[in-house]
């Protein structure tokens, strides 16, 4: 039975729920979604395929599939991965309903209630939502710019009298953090986990939306990088690179992890659509991918600079933030005075939303951040936002040093 | 954690996992796949469906929904509901990623490792194998031609120390017996659950496929009955009456249960395809539904009548079964010293599957019985099948007869 955690129904959801209602309304100017643009998913190139599948093909699109997938995307994906430099070797691919089902799967596969989870902090809600309702016990360890603090990643793992039963991070674009690790960070956080025994979920929705070509070399996965005394269960998604809309994600893991793994999807909704992803394996097998990521990341490139450029327009010196590389999100950071959920609560009254910093706190106290997703925002709104989110930033600030003096 | 019992990793699925390899060859005549046959999907309506849906519809698709379901799609399954005589009053409806999930979002609501679950005997093969993976305990009620056996549920709920979280059963056009509940056996049903607090799970996948218009009145859901003092949830699935490529099903439940139901999907898989619910929708808001229901109901009553025929001609005098009035299955008896998975062994070498009895006892003990599923079959091989299965079942009699004597 799942654990119905306060945590679950009172902290994160609160906020996201709210914002969500709030985001619906038409007027809203929504730096909170954090999905692609309705006007960026590739319809033509999806009406293209469908309507040149053949018939044969379409029936099979309403049978049921096997449950590790529709074969001809496990191998498409095979090569997906190879030029991420991941070799399948002895692994192997399980297609999932969404990257979010996969994580459920490794944490039913993994996890008991009041089993160790370590994370990073901040952290991708979802994957927290997952954690809290299996009722496991959640140790957060923070990032900077560069990744995880490797000394707190260490002195935790010292300090913790059970083995946590893996790490979960997401280290191409954090969400919500937005930086990317580096190539160095990569190794030490291998290096400390090396004959711990604790599991590395490797969570990589974001890697294809670098803004950069120069810098691809950048998301590396650590599964890729040869070592072997460290388990490490590698997560893929579509949603990011084809629309959420499909629930498409997957897995790459030993066989004995695919095994279980396959299992419990058995037992959770028997295959994936086939459906969904016969469209996705041709938009690969097509070759439609590169061109499609090539027109993804200058659009998102373009929203990023826009945001960049009216942040630092607008934006007083106390408020700080890393350039974020790739990805959807800029991560604000607050004087410790000012709160996120406070600043939320005034500029929801004039129309702007975000998601605040302490949703993404496993302890749900952490509020002295922000996160502005650039990637669903229509360009001509985000100067209009950020003015609106200066302003009341700066009121806070005044309000605040009043309050001091 | 999931309990990875052997029963889920040994038992049921190593039948059905063979079946599944074996019945890929092909030239096998194949009686086990529980599913529709390709030639009968409505694509050409789907076709119609997607190539007509406006642009800003199919950029939907593309994006996250409510986890609770696409809102239209809510609102058709109203009307679609209300047709079978269920009024959704205060209950509320929930999508879900095929009927499955429902099931195991309401196990994972409800039940720990250890508790009990009720089951008919035989049951569902897919819901055993959730019941299995979180470690229930199940205890198994036979069926007979009208339903379950009441006087055997009132001894077992006496017999037990614990109360059973629920209990689950597919009353219309059951898998794998054929059968359909009387009404007066549906309301039997209903009082021996009144004032047990034993909920009740009401699995109706199949109830849109009767043969006879005339019996139509025969499907009412047990959720329809009016019954105060039971609480019931009612899970339905396009799998049957669509396609299960679109992997969509729905539960119909209070509203307290929605709502933690709600909490589980969202970690499951935070919603279900939204593409995939835009096409059902119009499917029914276009009253594409019935007339494709028509079709399908002459498709499968020729091949039921054709088996049935061929059944008739065919297999010895010590072969029995009853005719089914919907659905997909005939569900033969054997006599008691044959054992289904000895006649399987036999015709698997001779191009002939089925799904065996003890594939769909909990204990996976009971194997006097064998499913030949019609829905699957192309019309043409049906005789030769049985042909081939007759002769099998003869040589067996003779056999056991010869050892007897």
């Amino acid at each position: 039975m799942y654990a119905f955690s306060n945590a679950v129904n009172s902290m994160h959801s609160e906020d996201v729920k709210r914002l969500m209602k709030q985001a619906s309304g038409k007027s809203l100017i929504s730096f909170a979604g954090g999905m692609p643009n309705n006007d960026l998913f590739p319809v033509k190139q999806i009406d293209e395929i469908y309507n040149s599948l053949p018939e044969d093909t379409k029936k099979l699109g309403f049978q049921y599939g096997p449950t590790s997938g529709y074969p001809p995307l496990i191998k498409s994906l095979e090569s997906y991965l190879k030029n991420k430099g991941l070799a399948i070797e002895d692994n192997k691919i399980l297609i999932t309903t969404g990257s979010l089902q996969a994580i459920s799967i490794i944490t039913q596969e993994f996890v008991n209630e009041g089993d160790i989870i370590l994370t990073e902090n901040p952290c991708f809600v979802g994957a927290l939502s997952v954690f809290e309702t299996v009722g496991a016990e959640i140790h957060s360890i923070p990032i900077d710019k560069n990744g995880i603090d490797i000394n707190a990643l260490k002195s935790k793992i010292e300090s913790l009298n059970r083995k946590p039963k893996f790490l979960y991070v997401t280290p191409n674009y954090h969400n919500p953090a937005g930086i990317i690790y580096t190539p160095e960070r990569k190794k030490q956080l291998l290096e400390v986990l090396s004959g711990t025994g604790i599991i590395l979920l490797e969570d990589d929705a974001y890697s294809d939306l670098y803004f950069n070509e120069d810098e691809k070399h950048l998301i590396k996965p650590m599964k890729s990088f040869g070592v072997k005394d460290v388990e490490i269960i590698y997560t893929g998604s579509f949603s990011k690179i084809l629309g959420p809309g499909f629930r498409l994600g997957f897995m790459l893991s030993s066989e004995e992890i695919f095994e279980k793994a396959e299992t419990v999807k058995q037992a959770l909704d028997a295959c994936t659509s086939n459906f969904m992803q016969i469209l996705a394996n041709e938009f690969l097998a097509q070759q439609k991918l590169e061109p499609y990521l090539t027109f993804l990341r200058s659009e998102y490139l373009e929203r990023k600079n826009l945001l960049q450029k009216h942040l630092e327009t607008y934006m007083p010196k106390e408020i700080t933030w890393n350039e974020p590389k790739g990805g959807f999100y800029i991560w604000l950071k607050l004087p410790p005075h000012i709160k996120s959920t406070d600043i939320f609560k005034e500029t929801v009254t004039k129309g702007v939303v975000f998601v605040t910093g302490r949703t993404f706190d496993p302890a749900s106290r952490k509020d002295d951040r922000l996160r502005l997703a650039f990637s669903n925002m229509p360009k001509d709104d985000i100067e209009k936002g950020v003015v609106i989110l200066s302003e009341t930033i700066k009121k806070a600030l005044k309000t605040s040093e009043a309050t001091i003096q």
